[in-house]
């Protein structure tokens, strides 16, 4: 189906609005009365405007006001009328919006609206022009899809149909199911936004809280559902405002904007694009920094060896257990300072997974390799941040681990802190089998030293603008699932944070976003690690001369209230620094290192339970606010 | 009385929360669970972090879902207590407050409730603490103050009482005349917090849209008389947050919502500070710049004459009719760039006017003058404007004007574009009688050369974090009347602005915030000169080489379409880029300098107008934009 978007949509100036349209591959345009208004070009150079970016002009919005007023009243807005159709004309726009009256002299006489709207259409016929009539959830007589479908059925004119608007119809609670009752052909206009389910002024929350089908909570596939099963045959459009999108880049927010679009065509059927390969797992965590140093040191401690480098490139592996950790000194890396610049994602068919990526208009990146590295494909996440579709160790498709190295000690290493590592030497520095505090007698003995297995979860700080676009990103390009979005209180701001995962929780990814623009350098990112006796692991980080974030006492005699604990269990966790939290399906113990640049690291023991401990996010974020303040950074 | 603010309504850590509340004048605190926990000090070092700061802690909280619950439940909820009680021991803190439950085993039980109320006193009684039991507007079973009441006296322990709070009470538009029917003995605390009228979930409004009395639309006063009546003897506390308080400095916010206590208490006739003086003109805008040039030329086309000089310091003034414009190129100044510092007002007994401000915390300036300069007084705005009681040519008070020598042509002197000025030549550069376009003959021939006559408006903006506390401000300390906020549609963001005025409207100040923090500098200041025929004061500075700013041609197209226009009036506004707007009052004309540094110029007329053009602020605003993409800067 052709896909139009309203200018009023995008930020900027008119003609920043329909570029960024059509770089996202929009069909169309919806032109805001305002924008027009607003522009230095003329309805002429407009519409030249548009074809040459290969848009068409779907809809000119809106007219207010016209229906079911006072006669003197009516005459006027038919000589306004006439004055904008002229200007539709000089546009080449043939369809205009005409909202439900909001008007105080409007009266509750359908007769009377369709004997106006009539004499409208009269009027924009002799200009070619077609009126599409919506109700708008507040207006002040019609509110409703099928009043207005009454008034315009009774009007009985050609050139008069009625416009559907998801938000106005599902706003109310109204059944989209009697949307079957329309003849498609009269269905002038499809508008598309979706909400965020508020309880609130409709009003309001048409104006500042829209958001693109799929990041909201209304049922918009279903609705669009019941339009296509009419016949209609024109675009799907979409009207979405909401201040944060006033405030975004036009051309990021067009390309998410359009996205929802194509997932939405996939939901409802009308379109196939290459279907998802949901990822099996985490392959590998990069890390980019100018030094390598501090963050091999905090590796180091918790146990991690360096066991391997890139052929080509100043990149090293490190690895515990299936956590493996890359730390990437290249200097032709985009972002400054310590961060995590990429993830290396399991992926069933990776070549596949690019493929979807690329028709949900993933930015698919240009492969920086040398000759003889492994083919790896890879796209952006609207943060920047670069996923690597992987197949690690499968013989018949190209694996990333062929491009290392074994064995760490040449020219490019650094030691870790605590002890050297020689090849295949994967067990870290702690080379004693010291049971003290450890819970679980197979985690020493073995190789891991720290007992960390896998990489728990990744979390990633978010663009302020682009918070529900990610989520939507992750779901539709990775095929990963939501979770419910929570609020976060750091001491100077609210953050808001949401998780998407695999079925089986082998991928976790939180995306957090602060509060607002000026903060997104505040909130770090972490690299969230497993395993199964964190006491263990944070005493051996400990003792290799790793930094813990301390916690503070305050906290730990709120524990004490809250829950009971074996003797010395909750001194065990004073004296580290661990965070407790349980929900329905088990515990949950962590701790956290302090910060390296823009990352730091958690060590994490989830014992059935399922959630990100965001009951003790405000405490962890203070007291990295608090360590900030002393050690400076 | 006295006064207490809750540490969660401001940001930060809770020593920046103290520090901060102590510095604004508050008399006590209430603590925060959260940000105790979250905090490194212990109990004992925050009580006397307290004692040092001359703060009392008045109230430890919450303590939530404690009532009428299971019996095993309860017995947790009383150990979970009496850990609470202990540390409320160790804070120094008497007085705990329990909010009604929210819990989803809670039940529907007035004598459960009653009895688990009366066995939490007894507990809480040995620790010499005293229990505030509060109704939360969304409390499970209990959610108005009169059923918390009722349950507080069903269980009848001395230890026992009850919390009012405004927006609990206010936000369920319940009557607080009932609060007669409580003894004051047996309100243990009184919260108090303002919001705007919105109609959504009451939850997510209060979390998010408190703000401080005088603030919001709830008529708090009325609220706080029902409960003085009752002999309520402990503190008025402010306990307000939300998203923007959230993220903002907690000095300033402490000040504001102080101010906000005393303001209330002077409403409810508990506290009598110096009346407010309500300034009756506008003496003097005052720009600085680091280069005189620009802003000359402007003001020489717009029909200024440089009438003076300051003796002591680098400062012109510029002058026409009543408008008079201080040029400042002091290198002491504190801003960078070309930008509006300071506004006089004239006023009745400036003596008193700076009294009024001091008493409300407006910070008093030091009066950087030479010895025989004359004693301003003047405060400054929240936004840093610094505002001077001034009384012009009043032979009995000090006259800023005497500061001035006559004559400007001296060793400091810039010569305006188009022309120079001998001293006394307050007519401007031009000199030639031409009635062409002008509407009003008494403008011609007059000394007033553009028929500025006085400065209709000044538009500050504001700082992100402080709209609200902006427009309290000019209210209270100020005693303007400030009209309702307005929505402005920015290209790249949502505007607000709110309008401050006195009675006759000699004082309009139009206070504006731009869409999120780091568009405070995008959003320029500026000066509206009133003149009675804006046509010819536009042509004339077009003429004198000023240059207008560019307003789209399809903004005339709609005007036509909108409104009847005399023979070949529109195509002179289109011509010259003046803007037409009616309200049920008169027509409104305007047309705009372009932008020098963060400032430009408009020229009003107003017939009986009374608003800003606010309906044409998007162009303007996006014709802004264009002519910065164009001019760069």
């Amino acid at each position: 189906m052709r896909t139009s978007i309203a200018t009023v949509s995008l930020s900027g100036s008119l003609t920043e609005k329909l570029t960024a349209a059509s770089r996202a591959g929009f069909d169309g345009v919806e032109i805001f009365e305002n924008d027009l208004l607003a522009s230095p070009l003329s309805p002429e150079e407009i519409r030249a405007r548009c074809a040459d970016l290969g848009l068409s002009i779907d809809l000119y919005q809106p007219m207010r006001d016209i229906e079911a007023v006072p006669a003197e009243e009516f005459a006027r807005n038919l000589r306004r009328a006439r004055h904008k159709f002229e200007l539709m004309r000089r546009l080449g726009a043939d369809t205009v919006l005409v909202c439900s009256s909001v008007h105080p002299l409007a009266v509750d006489d359908d007769a009377l609206a369709a004997d106006h709207l009539r004499q409208l259409a009269d009027s924009a016929q002799a200009f070619g022009i077609r009126v599409a009539y919506e109700a708008l959830a507040w207006g002040r007589h019609v509110n409703t899809y099928g009043h207005a479908w009454r008034i315009v059925e009774a009007a009985d004119h050609p050139a008069l149909g009625t416009c559907l608007d998801s938000f106005h119809i599902l706003s109310r609670g109204s059944d989209p199911k009697g949307i079957a009752d329309i003849p498609g052909e009269k269905i002038f206009f499809l508008q598309l936004a979706d909400a965020p389910l508020l309880a609130m002024d409709v009003l309001q929350w048409s104006r500042h809280y829209r958001c693109f089908p799929g990041q909201g909570g209304f049922d918009v596939a279903g609705l669009v559902r019941n339009v296509l099963e009419t016949g209609y045959d024109g675009p799907l459009s979409l009207e979405v405002f909401n201040d944060v999108f006033r405030q975004a880049e036009a051309g990021p927010t067009a390309v998410d904007a359009h996205r929802s679009l194509l997932v939405l065509q996939e939901t409802v059927g009308v379109a196939t694009p290459p279907a998802p390969v949901v990822p099996t797992g985490v392959a590998f965590a990069e890390l980019v920094t100018p030094d390598a140093e501090p963050v091999s040191a905090v590796l180091g401690a918790l146990g991690f060896a360096r066991t391997a480098r890139h052929r080509t490139k100043p990149v090293d592996l490190w690895q515990q257990g299936e956590a493996r950790i890359l730390v990437n000194t290249s200097g032709a890396v985009r972002r400054t300072g310590t961060g995590l610049a990429a993830i290396g994602l399991e992926s069933p068919d990776p070549a596949g997974a690019a493929r979807r990526a690329e028709a949900l208009l993933a930015p698919v990146l240009p492969r920086r390799r040398a000759a003889e590295d492994a083919p790896l494909d890879a796209v952006a996440a609207p943060d920047g941040t670069e996923l690597f579709f992987c197949a690690t160790d499968r013989p018949e498709l190209p694996n990333w681990r062929a491009d290392f190295a074994d064995g760490a000690g040449g020219a490019h290493g650094t030691d870790a802190v605590g002890g050297s590592h020689g090849t295949g030497d994967i067990g870290g520095p702690h080379r004693t089998d010291d049971n003290e505090g450890s819970h679980d007698p197979g985690v020493t003995g073995g190789p891991h030293r720290t007992g960390v297995h896998r990489i728990d979860h990744l979390a990633l700080t978010q663009p302020w603008h682009h918070f529900d676009e990610a989520a939507l990103f992750h779901r539709s390009v990775l095929g990963l699932h939501a979770q419910e979005s929570v609020d976060v209180a750091d001491p100077y701001g609210l953050m808001r944070s949401r998780a998407v995962t695999n079925a089986d929780g082998s991928v976790r990814i939180a995306l957090g976003v602060g509060a607002a623009p000026t903060d997104d350098t505040v909130h770090a990112q972490h690299i969230a690690l497993a395993t199964s006796d964190v006491v263990a692991a944070a005493r051996r980080f400990r003792e290799a001369g790793g930094r813990l974030l301390p916690i503070p006492a305050n906290y730990y005699d709120d524990l004490a209230a809250r829950h009971e604990f074996a003797d010395g269990e909750l001194e065990t966790y004073r004296e580290l620094g661990i965070l407790y939290d349980r929900d329905a399906h088990g515990e949950f113990r962590h701790c956290y290192t302090m910060t390296v640049g823009r990352v730091f690291f958690e060590l994490v023991q989830r014992d059935g339970y399922r959630g990100y401990g965001a009951q003790n996010a405000p405490v962890r974020l203070a007291a990295q606010h608090t360590a900030r303040a002393v050690i400076g950074g």
